[in-house]
Protein backbone atom coordinates (compact mmCIF):
# COMPACT_ATOMS: atom_id res chain seq x y z
CA UNK A 1 0.00 0.00 0.00
CA UNK A 2 1.10 3.47 -0.88
CA UNK A 3 2.08 4.59 2.46
CA UNK A 4 2.44 8.61 3.57
CA UNK A 5 4.73 9.46 6.31
CA UNK A 6 3.64 12.91 7.97
CA UNK A 7 3.01 15.17 10.45
CA UNK A 8 -1.06 16.26 11.26
CA UNK A 9 -0.70 19.59 11.08
CA UNK A 10 2.74 20.27 9.02
CA UNK A 11 1.43 22.34 5.80
CA UNK A 12 3.33 20.28 3.84
CA UNK A 13 1.90 17.13 4.47
CA UNK A 14 -1.84 18.25 4.63
CA UNK A 15 -0.77 19.50 0.94
CA UNK A 16 0.33 16.19 0.21
CA UNK A 17 -2.72 14.62 1.58
CA UNK A 18 -4.60 16.93 -0.07
CA UNK A 19 -3.51 16.17 -3.58
CA UNK A 20 -3.20 12.60 -3.18
CA UNK A 21 -7.03 12.75 -2.09
CA UNK A 22 -8.13 14.66 -4.87
CA UNK A 23 -6.13 12.84 -7.38
CA UNK A 24 -8.00 9.67 -5.70
CA UNK A 25 -4.72 7.71 -5.49
CA UNK A 26 -5.54 5.75 -1.92
CA UNK A 27 -2.64 5.40 0.76
CA UNK A 28 -2.00 4.54 4.53
CA UNK A 29 -0.79 7.33 6.67
CA UNK A 30 2.02 7.02 9.53
CA UNK A 31 2.81 9.76 11.89
CA UNK A 32 6.38 10.45 11.66
CA UNK A 33 7.90 11.88 15.07
CA UNK A 34 10.80 13.47 12.89
CA UNK A 35 12.56 15.01 16.62
CA UNK A 36 12.82 11.24 17.33
CA UNK A 37 15.30 10.66 14.46
CA UNK A 38 14.69 7.68 13.65
CA UNK A 39 17.27 6.02 12.24
CA UNK A 40 15.29 4.24 9.64
CA UNK A 41 13.60 7.35 8.41
CA UNK A 42 17.13 8.94 8.00
CA UNK A 43 17.91 5.92 5.59
CA UNK A 44 14.52 6.65 3.76
CA UNK A 45 15.29 10.61 3.65
CA UNK A 46 18.70 11.89 4.60
CA UNK A 47 16.83 15.14 5.22
CA UNK A 48 14.65 13.69 8.01
CA UNK A 49 12.16 15.79 6.78
CA UNK A 50 8.11 14.70 6.43
CA UNK A 51 6.56 14.74 4.16
CA UNK A 52 8.12 11.38 2.56
CA UNK A 53 5.53 9.04 0.17
CA UNK A 54 6.27 5.49 -0.37
CA UNK A 55 4.85 3.78 -3.64
CA UNK A 56 4.26 0.71 -3.86
CA UNK A 57 7.16 -0.13 -6.05
CA UNK A 58 9.31 0.77 -3.32
CA UNK A 59 9.94 4.06 -4.73
CA UNK A 60 10.60 6.35 -2.41
CA UNK A 61 9.62 10.40 -2.62
CA UNK A 62 10.70 12.66 -0.31
CA UNK A 63 9.82 16.79 0.00
CA UNK A 64 6.46 18.33 -0.75
CA UNK A 65 7.54 20.12 -3.59
CA UNK A 66 9.46 16.79 -5.23
CA UNK A 67 6.20 15.23 -4.35
CA UNK A 68 3.73 17.18 -6.50
CA UNK A 69 5.91 17.84 -9.29
CA UNK A 70 6.11 13.58 -8.95
CA UNK A 71 2.73 13.42 -8.53
CA UNK A 72 1.61 15.19 -11.25
CA UNK A 73 3.57 13.47 -13.99
CA UNK A 74 3.02 9.97 -12.38
CA UNK A 75 -0.76 10.63 -12.39
CA UNK A 76 -1.58 12.79 -14.76
CA UNK A 77 -5.46 12.10 -15.00
CA UNK A 78 -6.34 15.11 -13.10
CA UNK A 79 -3.61 17.75 -13.71
CA UNK A 80 -3.07 20.39 -11.19
CA UNK A 81 -0.74 22.28 -12.74
CA UNK A 82 -2.38 24.09 -15.07
CA UNK A 83 -2.10 23.67 -19.41
CA UNK A 84 -0.37 26.51 -20.63
CA UNK A 85 3.42 27.72 -19.88
CA UNK A 86 1.98 30.83 -18.71
CA UNK A 87 -0.37 28.94 -16.23
CA UNK A 88 1.81 26.92 -14.65
CA UNK A 89 4.59 29.40 -14.20
CA UNK A 90 1.31 31.37 -12.30
CA UNK A 91 0.34 27.82 -10.38
CA UNK A 92 4.34 27.22 -9.44
CA UNK A 93 4.59 30.84 -8.68
CA UNK A 94 1.99 30.90 -5.43
CA UNK A 95 2.84 27.18 -4.25
CA UNK A 96 6.21 28.91 -4.21
CA UNK A 97 5.02 31.99 -2.41
CA UNK A 98 2.96 30.25 -0.45
CA UNK A 99 5.65 26.96 0.73
CA UNK A 100 8.47 30.07 1.25
CA UNK A 101 7.07 33.48 2.00
CA UNK A 102 4.03 32.66 3.47
CA UNK A 103 5.29 30.28 5.33
CA UNK A 104 8.63 31.62 6.92
CA UNK A 105 6.49 34.53 7.31
CA UNK A 106 3.31 33.07 8.79
CA UNK A 107 3.33 29.80 9.48
CA UNK A 108 6.14 28.30 10.98
CA UNK A 109 5.82 31.23 13.48
CA UNK A 110 2.89 29.86 14.84
CA UNK A 111 3.55 26.03 13.72
CA UNK A 112 6.51 26.11 15.85
CA UNK A 113 5.46 27.94 18.47
CA UNK A 114 2.11 26.21 19.20
CA UNK A 115 2.66 23.13 18.07
CA UNK A 116 6.27 21.86 17.59
CA UNK A 117 7.05 22.80 21.05
CA UNK A 118 4.22 21.22 22.71
CA UNK A 119 4.37 17.58 20.62
CA UNK A 120 8.26 17.39 20.74
CA UNK A 121 8.08 19.03 24.97
CA UNK A 122 9.98 22.18 24.04
CA UNK A 123 8.49 24.50 26.32
CA UNK A 124 5.78 27.12 25.85
CA UNK A 125 5.25 29.19 23.16
CA UNK A 126 6.98 32.75 22.32
CA UNK A 127 4.93 35.36 22.65
CA UNK A 128 7.09 37.75 20.73
CA UNK A 129 7.60 35.05 18.02
CA UNK A 130 3.60 34.74 17.62
CA UNK A 131 2.65 38.58 17.79
CA UNK A 132 5.08 38.70 14.29
CA UNK A 133 3.05 36.38 13.24
CA UNK A 134 0.45 38.36 13.41
CA UNK A 135 1.72 41.31 11.80
CA UNK A 136 3.09 39.30 8.96
CA UNK A 137 -0.16 37.73 8.54
CA UNK A 138 -2.24 40.99 7.82
CA UNK A 139 -0.70 41.66 4.54
CA UNK A 140 -0.54 37.87 3.34
CA UNK A 141 -4.39 38.14 4.01
CA UNK A 142 -4.86 40.74 2.08
CA UNK A 143 -2.68 39.64 -1.01
CA UNK A 144 -4.60 36.13 -0.67
CA UNK A 145 -7.99 38.29 -0.34
CA UNK A 146 -6.82 40.12 -3.67
CA UNK A 147 -6.26 36.98 -5.57
CA UNK A 148 -9.65 35.39 -4.60
CA UNK A 149 -11.89 38.54 -5.40
CA UNK A 150 -10.38 38.80 -8.38
CA UNK A 151 -10.28 35.15 -9.86
CA UNK A 152 -12.45 31.77 -9.91
CA UNK A 153 -9.68 30.05 -8.27
CA UNK A 154 -6.41 31.95 -6.57
CA UNK A 155 -4.17 30.80 -9.72
CA UNK A 156 -6.89 31.46 -12.50
CA UNK A 157 -10.00 30.14 -13.92
CA UNK A 158 -8.72 26.56 -12.61
CA UNK A 159 -8.27 24.77 -9.47
CA UNK A 160 -4.41 23.93 -9.19
CA UNK A 161 -2.26 23.55 -6.66
CA UNK A 162 -1.84 26.87 -6.16
CA UNK A 163 -4.96 26.71 -3.99
CA UNK A 164 -4.52 23.65 -2.46
CA UNK A 165 -1.17 24.69 -0.94
CA UNK A 166 -2.80 27.64 0.36
CA UNK A 167 -5.57 25.84 1.84
CA UNK A 168 -3.02 23.53 3.70
CA UNK A 169 -1.20 26.18 5.13
CA UNK A 170 -4.46 28.11 5.88
CA UNK A 171 -5.98 25.15 7.64
CA UNK A 172 -3.16 24.07 10.00
CA UNK A 173 -3.32 27.80 11.40
CA UNK A 174 -6.93 27.40 11.51
CA UNK A 175 -6.66 23.83 13.71
CA UNK A 176 -4.68 26.46 16.15
CA UNK A 177 -7.40 29.06 15.81
CA UNK A 178 -5.37 31.74 14.63
CA UNK A 179 -6.58 32.98 11.29
CA UNK A 180 -9.75 36.16 11.71
CA UNK A 181 -11.34 35.11 8.99
CA UNK A 182 -13.48 38.37 9.34
CA UNK A 183 -10.66 40.54 8.05
CA UNK A 184 -10.39 38.92 4.76
CA UNK A 185 -14.35 37.84 3.39
CA UNK A 186 -13.26 36.58 -0.25
CA UNK A 187 -10.66 34.30 1.42
CA UNK A 188 -13.19 32.73 3.78
CA UNK A 189 -15.68 32.09 0.82
CA UNK A 190 -12.66 30.39 -0.71
CA UNK A 191 -11.85 28.35 1.68
CA UNK A 192 -15.26 27.40 2.24
CA UNK A 193 -15.41 25.85 -0.95
CA UNK A 194 -12.09 23.92 -0.31
CA UNK A 195 -13.25 22.96 2.85
CA UNK A 196 -16.04 20.88 0.90
CA UNK A 197 -14.64 18.73 -1.56
CA UNK A 198 -14.24 15.50 -0.47
CA UNK A 199 -10.36 15.59 -0.61
CA UNK A 200 -10.63 18.01 2.68
CA UNK A 201 -12.78 15.34 4.78
CA UNK A 202 -9.38 13.63 6.24
CA UNK A 203 -7.65 16.83 7.51
CA UNK A 204 -10.98 18.16 9.26
CA UNK A 205 -11.19 14.81 11.26
CA UNK A 206 -7.41 15.02 12.40
CA UNK A 207 -7.25 15.20 16.28
CA UNK A 208 -3.60 16.02 17.89
CA UNK A 209 -3.54 15.48 21.64
CA UNK A 210 -3.43 18.28 23.93
CA UNK A 211 -4.96 20.75 21.04
CA UNK A 212 -8.15 21.14 20.36
CA UNK A 213 -9.21 23.32 17.08
CA UNK A 214 -12.19 25.62 17.26
CA UNK A 215 -15.76 24.42 16.38
CA UNK A 216 -15.93 26.47 13.06
CA UNK A 217 -12.67 24.24 12.12
CA UNK A 218 -14.17 21.55 10.80
CA UNK A 219 -17.59 22.98 9.78
CA UNK A 220 -18.21 23.54 5.90
CA UNK A 221 -20.58 26.63 6.39
CA UNK A 222 -17.96 28.35 8.77
CA UNK B 1 15.58 39.92 -26.23
CA UNK B 2 15.34 37.43 -23.11
CA UNK B 3 16.19 38.89 -19.98
CA UNK B 4 17.42 37.80 -16.45
CA UNK B 5 17.28 40.07 -13.60
CA UNK B 6 20.38 38.97 -10.87
CA UNK B 7 22.38 39.55 -8.46
CA UNK B 8 26.22 38.11 -9.67
CA UNK B 9 26.70 36.22 -6.13
CA UNK B 10 23.31 34.90 -5.74
CA UNK B 11 23.46 30.94 -5.94
CA UNK B 12 20.09 31.09 -7.28
CA UNK B 13 20.49 33.26 -9.74
CA UNK B 14 24.00 31.38 -11.15
CA UNK B 15 21.86 28.50 -11.23
CA UNK B 16 19.91 30.10 -13.44
CA UNK B 17 22.20 31.76 -15.70
CA UNK B 18 24.51 28.08 -16.16
CA UNK B 19 20.73 26.22 -17.05
CA UNK B 20 20.23 29.18 -19.72
CA UNK B 21 24.05 28.51 -20.87
CA UNK B 22 23.82 24.75 -20.48
CA UNK B 23 20.84 24.96 -22.90
CA UNK B 24 22.12 27.76 -25.12
CA UNK B 25 19.43 30.08 -24.69
CA UNK B 26 20.83 33.29 -25.48
CA UNK B 27 19.77 36.33 -22.76
CA UNK B 28 20.40 39.67 -21.41
CA UNK B 29 21.53 39.76 -17.52
CA UNK B 30 20.43 42.94 -15.31
CA UNK B 31 21.82 43.47 -12.06
CA UNK B 32 18.67 44.00 -9.88
CA UNK B 33 19.64 45.61 -6.87
CA UNK B 34 16.51 44.27 -5.00
CA UNK B 35 17.31 46.20 -1.40
CA UNK B 36 16.56 49.78 -3.09
CA UNK B 37 12.71 47.63 -3.43
CA UNK B 38 11.99 49.37 -6.88
CA UNK B 39 8.44 49.41 -7.76
CA UNK B 40 9.09 48.56 -11.58
CA UNK B 41 10.03 45.48 -10.18
CA UNK B 42 7.99 44.34 -7.22
CA UNK B 43 5.45 44.97 -10.11
CA UNK B 44 6.65 42.13 -12.14
CA UNK B 45 7.37 39.86 -9.30
CA UNK B 46 5.62 40.78 -5.70
CA UNK B 47 8.07 38.61 -4.10
CA UNK B 48 10.55 41.11 -4.96
CA UNK B 49 13.07 38.75 -5.18
CA UNK B 50 15.85 37.89 -8.04
CA UNK B 51 16.38 35.65 -10.30
CA UNK B 52 13.52 37.14 -12.42
CA UNK B 53 13.31 35.75 -15.83
CA UNK B 54 11.43 37.80 -18.71
CA UNK B 55 10.77 36.19 -22.11
CA UNK B 56 10.68 37.77 -25.32
CA UNK B 57 6.91 37.37 -25.49
CA UNK B 58 6.47 39.20 -22.02
CA UNK B 59 6.00 36.22 -20.07
CA UNK B 60 7.52 37.32 -16.38
CA UNK B 61 8.81 33.59 -14.44
CA UNK B 62 10.08 34.65 -11.04
CA UNK B 63 11.50 32.33 -8.32
CA UNK B 64 15.01 29.90 -9.69
CA UNK B 65 12.26 26.36 -8.75
CA UNK B 66 9.69 28.14 -11.10
CA UNK B 67 11.89 28.93 -13.75
CA UNK B 68 13.56 25.95 -13.87
CA UNK B 69 10.78 23.46 -14.14
CA UNK B 70 9.12 26.29 -16.91
CA UNK B 71 12.34 26.19 -18.75
CA UNK B 72 12.45 22.30 -19.13
CA UNK B 73 8.95 22.63 -20.30
CA UNK B 74 9.64 24.96 -22.92
CA UNK B 75 13.16 23.60 -24.23
CA UNK B 76 13.05 20.25 -23.59
CA UNK B 77 16.11 19.92 -26.17
CA UNK B 78 18.71 19.56 -23.46
CA UNK B 79 16.72 17.83 -20.59
CA UNK B 80 18.07 18.68 -17.16
CA UNK B 81 15.81 16.62 -14.78
CA UNK B 82 16.26 12.91 -15.98
CA UNK B 83 14.04 10.36 -17.91
CA UNK B 84 12.52 8.23 -15.94
CA UNK B 85 10.08 9.03 -12.98
CA UNK B 86 12.86 7.97 -10.38
CA UNK B 87 15.73 9.84 -11.90
CA UNK B 88 13.55 12.93 -11.74
CA UNK B 89 13.20 12.08 -8.30
CA UNK B 90 16.49 12.10 -7.48
CA UNK B 91 17.54 14.91 -9.20
CA UNK B 92 14.41 16.82 -7.70
CA UNK B 93 15.25 16.27 -3.98
CA UNK B 94 18.92 16.87 -4.44
CA UNK B 95 17.81 20.24 -5.75
CA UNK B 96 15.60 21.22 -3.04
CA UNK B 97 18.53 19.48 -0.65
CA UNK B 98 20.80 22.41 -2.02
CA UNK B 99 18.23 25.18 -2.12
CA UNK B 100 16.29 24.72 0.81
CA UNK B 101 19.15 22.60 3.13
CA UNK B 102 22.21 23.36 1.95
CA UNK B 103 20.94 27.09 1.66
CA UNK B 104 19.94 27.45 5.10
CA UNK B 105 23.08 25.79 6.72
CA UNK B 106 25.65 27.36 4.75
CA UNK B 107 25.21 29.83 1.34
CA UNK B 108 22.91 32.04 3.46
CA UNK B 109 25.01 32.52 6.45
CA UNK B 110 28.08 33.40 4.22
CA UNK B 111 26.30 35.18 1.46
CA UNK B 112 24.22 36.88 3.66
CA UNK B 113 27.15 38.04 6.25
CA UNK B 114 30.08 38.69 3.59
CA UNK B 115 28.12 39.49 0.42
CA UNK B 116 24.93 41.30 1.42
CA UNK B 117 25.74 43.40 4.05
CA UNK B 118 28.72 45.13 2.15
CA UNK B 119 26.52 45.41 -1.38
CA UNK B 120 23.58 47.05 0.53
CA UNK B 121 26.19 48.71 3.12
CA UNK B 122 24.45 46.89 6.36
CA UNK B 123 27.77 46.89 8.63
CA UNK B 124 30.14 44.01 9.22
CA UNK B 125 30.04 40.04 9.04
CA UNK B 126 28.91 38.61 12.40
CA UNK B 127 31.88 36.35 12.98
CA UNK B 128 29.31 33.53 15.22
CA UNK B 129 27.25 33.54 12.12
CA UNK B 130 30.38 31.92 10.08
CA UNK B 131 31.59 30.08 12.22
CA UNK B 132 28.17 28.50 12.63
CA UNK B 133 28.40 28.19 8.43
CA UNK B 134 31.98 26.54 8.81
CA UNK B 135 30.66 23.76 10.98
CA UNK B 136 27.56 23.26 8.88
CA UNK B 137 29.78 23.28 5.89
CA UNK B 138 32.04 20.01 6.61
CA UNK B 139 28.95 17.43 6.81
CA UNK B 140 27.41 18.97 3.92
CA UNK B 141 31.25 18.73 1.96
CA UNK B 142 31.14 14.89 2.99
CA UNK B 143 27.60 13.89 1.81
CA UNK B 144 28.34 16.00 -1.52
CA UNK B 145 32.15 14.32 -1.56
CA UNK B 146 29.88 10.79 -0.99
CA UNK B 147 27.88 11.43 -3.89
CA UNK B 148 30.65 12.41 -6.18
CA UNK B 149 32.95 9.55 -5.15
CA UNK B 150 29.75 7.46 -5.66
CA UNK B 151 27.92 8.29 -9.00
CA UNK B 152 29.42 10.11 -11.94
CA UNK B 153 27.37 13.05 -11.62
CA UNK B 154 25.54 14.30 -8.38
CA UNK B 155 22.22 12.50 -9.12
CA UNK B 156 23.29 9.41 -10.97
CA UNK B 157 24.77 8.70 -14.40
CA UNK B 158 23.70 11.83 -15.97
CA UNK B 159 24.43 15.26 -15.54
CA UNK B 160 21.35 16.87 -14.34
CA UNK B 161 20.28 20.25 -12.47
CA UNK B 162 21.25 18.66 -9.61
CA UNK B 163 24.88 19.55 -10.91
CA UNK B 164 24.05 23.10 -11.90
CA UNK B 165 22.58 23.31 -8.32
CA UNK B 166 25.16 22.44 -6.52
CA UNK B 167 27.72 24.06 -8.50
CA UNK B 168 25.95 27.32 -8.31
CA UNK B 169 25.90 27.01 -4.60
CA UNK B 170 29.52 26.04 -4.07
CA UNK B 171 30.76 28.69 -6.92
CA UNK B 172 29.32 31.54 -4.68
CA UNK B 173 30.98 30.32 -1.94
CA UNK B 174 34.21 29.87 -3.73
CA UNK B 175 34.03 33.78 -4.97
CA UNK B 176 33.98 34.65 -1.49
CA UNK B 177 36.79 31.85 -0.62
CA UNK B 178 34.95 30.24 1.63
CA UNK B 179 35.56 26.47 0.93
CA UNK B 180 38.02 24.08 2.12
CA UNK B 181 38.39 21.88 -1.22
CA UNK B 182 41.29 20.17 -0.11
CA UNK B 183 38.85 18.38 2.22
CA UNK B 184 36.94 17.01 0.03
CA UNK B 185 38.69 15.75 -2.92
CA UNK B 186 35.93 13.71 -5.34
CA UNK B 187 33.55 17.49 -4.84
CA UNK B 188 36.86 19.18 -5.93
CA UNK B 189 37.46 17.10 -9.20
CA UNK B 190 33.33 17.40 -9.59
CA UNK B 191 33.85 20.77 -9.45
CA UNK B 192 36.61 21.41 -12.00
CA UNK B 193 34.77 19.27 -14.43
CA UNK B 194 31.53 21.76 -13.86
CA UNK B 195 33.65 24.53 -13.90
CA UNK B 196 35.11 23.80 -17.32
CA UNK B 197 31.66 23.70 -18.83
CA UNK B 198 30.88 26.22 -21.24
CA UNK B 199 28.09 27.85 -19.71
CA UNK B 200 30.33 28.61 -16.32
CA UNK B 201 32.78 30.99 -18.15
CA UNK B 202 30.77 34.05 -17.60
CA UNK B 203 30.66 33.18 -13.95
CA UNK B 204 34.24 32.93 -13.67
CA UNK B 205 34.52 36.45 -15.33
CA UNK B 206 31.92 38.00 -12.54
CA UNK B 207 33.49 41.07 -10.89
CA UNK B 208 31.91 42.29 -7.50
CA UNK B 209 32.60 45.81 -5.93
CA UNK B 210 35.07 45.43 -2.97
CA UNK B 211 35.20 41.71 -2.94
CA UNK B 212 38.17 39.75 -4.69
CA UNK B 213 37.73 36.20 -5.27
CA UNK B 214 41.20 33.65 -4.27
CA UNK B 215 42.96 33.34 -7.49
CA UNK B 216 42.17 29.90 -7.91
CA UNK B 217 38.10 30.59 -8.48
CA UNK B 218 38.78 31.44 -12.08
CA UNK B 219 41.29 28.95 -12.58
CA UNK B 220 40.25 25.39 -14.28
CA UNK B 221 42.37 22.89 -13.43
CA UNK B 222 42.37 25.20 -9.28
Amino acid sequence: MRTLYHLPLSPYCRKIRLVLGEKRLPFESVVERVWEERPEFYAMNPAGEVPVLVEDNGLVVPDSSVICEYLEEAYSDTPLLGRTLAERVEVRRLVAWFDQRFARDVSRRFIGERVMKRISGRGNPDGTVLREGYAAMKPHLKYINFLAENRNWLAGNFLSLADFTAAAHLSSLDFIGDIDWSKAPAVRDWYARMKSRPCFRPLLGDRVSGITPPDYYANLDF
